[in-house]
């Protein structure tokens, strides 16, 4: 044992014995809702659970349980109260230093920005000071990524995650230093433990993050997340996702990325019910295959485009236990639901956007539907479905009324109307933007940008958004749809379609294609095989079809219409973002 | 279809079409979490969901969907509301009419006050005074037990549900009456439907029912259920008993009375993941048995007399498929939960009050105890563990102290203090009674009087009220820990323990025992097997054991210990209460 580990090992023995979290208020018959408490809480009921198992940057394996996590959240916590840091911006990939500063912020009574480490540097800077952050956690990997933000903002402290801690304990680096000063610091002022910090928040309507949106178009906002949000909508994800399943030992896999809608709140939701967080560096195929199929991964989290290239990858075999994989981002394919199914992904359909706390609709699994054709049964799985259970029913509203006025469709699955949202899962606006915060609850209903249809059962289906209907010829080409009907050829893996100026049609369709591993295809075969064996309307078909190497994608995995627009104008093909 | 049938029809089929539930409340990113919603969101995702089965009291099978069931609750709060009722006294067994009392009741935004048809008819008029019902429903086999309330209250109204609907869709009797009655009443005034309806409570913290004690010692107390008291609880049910195992679809039997704390929040955590709800007038063990195999129940709550009682039935055999049993009231034996799993019937351990909504603690299963012996496991699984996860942390404080002061005891699983809750799942107190209330939160927590001891893996563990402590030549004897060590003998069914005054110890236990059917057995039997093979401690070893044929209980399941002190004093052996 190291110099190090025995010094936390001391520390964290003086806690060992600690009464539990004490109460935060006394009234009685009400505590807040606050997520933090979940942490304290599964290390109380039982302290050897593994909440973490990691790959390290330097390749080692670090497992570690939920008392050493809720000890190193703690020192986290002390330390920024001992130095008053308020706002906390976070730059890391999926580490547990993310995950545990997740906690420790929010029990110093902080405010963690976490970032796309995927943005330019200048955006990063942007948001970091827009933010107000005071500190910022960043992975070793990234340092680099703050010069611009640290060549104008000199003063603000960063503590770099060296992310080289291994499993037999052993410390490294300035993030573990800081989390050591905490403890310390704790034992020297009273030596609280859980019960001086602030595992319930003061009032739930404060806010716990500020989870800024991409900013394809516009300036990245800082979406605000209260604690009573982040609670109800880990709950929900709880029950929707099933992670209470096998007596609460669900071993998640983290490819969604947590600095996106603070992770859907799964940091929470898994943590509720003392699941083990698998950490991720990065998105590696092999890797999680590996994971999978080793470690016996129950559920992960993935946009439509991570699981097609999971399913197309070499690795992929059927897997002996279901896995429930919880999809969202883009509208996946039928295509898509049935390749997983026969590897026993287990795809649970979830809808949602940062302004939501991620998922806020589920596509619900009818038992009948066990009773009808596969390839319908599929479609339907496809659709955004009905309001979680901490939600209000969503509802599709009418685009074509005076603005402030709301008016639901008609629930015939041909009206297209604009999706919207509201009740507990709806974030509280944007921070320092209340002209932008009014525009997103224009009527006293959460806007979502997305336009869909009502079905006759009363599920959702999304369309697209409104900048991505094709109007052509007056009829409305949902490039959505034609991205799911393209991916139905046996050799495409990927569709993108926008549109491009047509004479005679005012818009018309262009698809952009990449071909499946060791096939091969010209535009010209899949505008054929369109026209005869698709079943894709004649209206819809697209005239212009380019096979690419590559489509340009979010860090989220949503293919980025904006850049296919620029490449129909003539922009050099680079994926780059 | 019969005329009623086709009244109902009409008027169902006028709303079939109507718009899903309105907001209630526009506050644009939070709504009041009420548990009534759950029915009118489960009947817009899964209309033809099989919301209720049930065998009428002129023994028929009814099967009902969600879209009905949530119709029938709408109608009733209609009626409630067209003719002003307020307070609505509830007098059934578990049958849909109950169910649907208390949802449609909330919905008119009035209070339940539903009664242990167990009690005496002046207890029973106690509480409907106490109360304040302004109108009662009643199950017709129980209209009798009005007599005294009804001679002094004549002119409060009574709505008599017949239960005689069959699956075909006849309506009989008054309760469809109101329920038909309020339907055409909202279709002659605006149509609203739900929107009309308080789905969801306009503040969080008013009341949704009056849960009343049994007051074995004192009269009932009315205890304040809140809707967000409700709300979370359920949440907390559904995580903790896994009802949201198969795709939602729990199948759960009704053993539990639903006058009992409002069934444990039971009726909305159910419906809340569209599970079918299997109504039952009585327990029945060949009934329930037949349930178990033809119906394949996965769901049910049930006291440890029943689950020893279904045990011991012979029907009783190995499940093909696991069920949930969710078990609590009095503390299970070690013995009892091995019994279950051979029958493939889970136990899912939790321990609560009426002052918490049921449920507030649960053993929570530590994979680690699948590598210990059997016994030691099943006794870990027997403690009453942890706070829930919408709950804060229970916690056992010392008794010796001045009155309002809270200390913990030592977690050493020695030290004997009191259970203690707080935070959202408490009610808010007791109704008309402000020193009662005063005295269950004194000192800012909820006293539960159970005694008990804080292991130091952190599980709390219930010896026994405070007045079932044995103290014998100054050892602490628990009475539960004896029954529970009584009942590992091969023949012996139940015990029931109290104690008797000694000269010389001060007081010494006797045992009160039936013994399993076909099997015969002597007091001095079970006294030398407990001084030889038994492992009970010498001084804990019973010197007078009677074999009796019945034990004397609640209606929960409770054994009454102060019927078994009035045993003790000579008073006859009558089981009656």
């Amino acid at each position: 044992m190291s110099g190090v580990t025995s010094r936390l090992s001391g520390l964290l023995g003086h806690f060992t014995g600690s009464p539990a979290p004490a109460p935060f208020e006394h009234r009685f018959n009400h505590h807040t809702l606050s997520p933090t408490f979940f942490l304290p809480r599964a290390a109380a009921i039982e302290p050897n659970a593994e909440a973490i198992y990691h790959v390290t940057a330097n390749n080692k394996i670090l497992r570690r349980t939920y008392s050493e996590t809720a000890d190193r959240a703690r020192g986290l916590a002390y330390f920024l109260k001992k130095k008053g840091f308020r706002r906390v911006g976070i730059l890391c990939p999926n580490t547990p230093a993310f995950l545990e500063s997740i906690f420790g912020i929010a029990a110093a009574g902080s405010i963690n920005v976490a970032v796309n480490y995927r943005l330019k540097q200048d955006d990063i800077a942007y948001i970091f000071e827009h933010g107000d952050v005071d500190v910022i956690i960043v992975d070793q990997e990234f340092t680099n990524l703050l010069d611009i933000y640290r060549s104008q903002h000199p003063s603000i402290p960063i503590i770099i995650d060296t992310d080289t801690d291994a499993t037999e304990g052993e410390l490294t680096g300035p993030f573990d230093d800081a989390v050591l000063e905490g403890l310390k610091y704790d034992s020297e002022t009273g030596a609280q433990g859980w019960a001086g910090l602030e595992a319930q928040a003061a009032d739930e309507e404060s806010l716990i993050a500020l989870a800024y949106t991409s900013g394809t178009t516009a300036r990245p906002k800082g979406v605000e997340y209260t604690h009573r949000g982040c609670y109800l909508a880990a709950l929900a994800n709880v029950i929707e996702s099933g992670l209470n399943f096998n007596q609460g030992r669900a071993k998640y896999l983290w490819t969604l990325p947590m600095f996106h809608a603070m992770g859907w709140t799964f940091p929470w939701a898994i943590t509720a019910v003392r699941g083990t967080h698998y950490c991720l560096r990065k998105i590696d195929y092999p890797e999680i295959w590996r994971l999978l199929k080793e470690e016996h991964i129950s559920h992960f989290n993935a946009a439509p485009t991570v699981n097609t290239l999971l399913c197309n990858a070499k690795e992929a075999e059927r897997l002996p236990e279901p896995v429930r994989v919880t999809v969202a981002a883009s509208p996946p394919t039928p295509h898509l639901f049935e390749q997983m199914t026969n590897l026993n992904l287990h795809p649970v359909h979830v809808y949602g956007m940062t302004e939501t706390y991620g998922p806020i609709t589920k596509g619900y699994h009818l038992p009948e539907w066990d009773h009808i054709p596969l390839k319908e049964k599929y479609q339907k799985m496809a659709r955004q479905g009905h309001g979680f259970i901490t939600s209000l029913p969503v509802r599709v509203i009418k685009t074509e009324v005076p603005e402030g006025t709301i008016t639901d469709v008609q629930r015939d699955g041909k009206e297209i109307g604009e999706i919207v949202f509201f009740g507990n899962i709806c974030a509280k606006g944007y921070y320092k933007d209340p002209d932008a915060t009014r525009k997103l609850f224009a009527g006293g209903v959460l806007h979502s940008g997305d336009l869909a249809v009502w079905h006759p059962d009363g599920a959702i289906q999304i369309l697209d958004r409104s900048k991505d209907i094709i109007i052509s010829g007056g009829e409305n080409i949902s490039s959505v749809a034609l991205e799911s009907m393209l991916a139905t050829h046996p050799d495409i893996l990927e569709a993108g379609v926008v549109s491009v100026p047509d004479s005679h049609w005012g818009e018309r369709p262009k698809a952009f294609i990449t071909v499946k591993e060791g096939k091969s295809l010209e535009g010209a075969d899949v505008i054929s095989w369109a026209r005869t064996a698709s079943g894709i309307s004649k209206f819809m078909i697209p005239r212009e079809v380019e096979i690419v190497a590559e489509l340009p994608k979010t860090s989220t995995g949503k293919i980025r219409k904006n850049v296919l627009r620029e490449w129909v104008k003539g922009s050099d093909r680079s994926v780059g973002n």
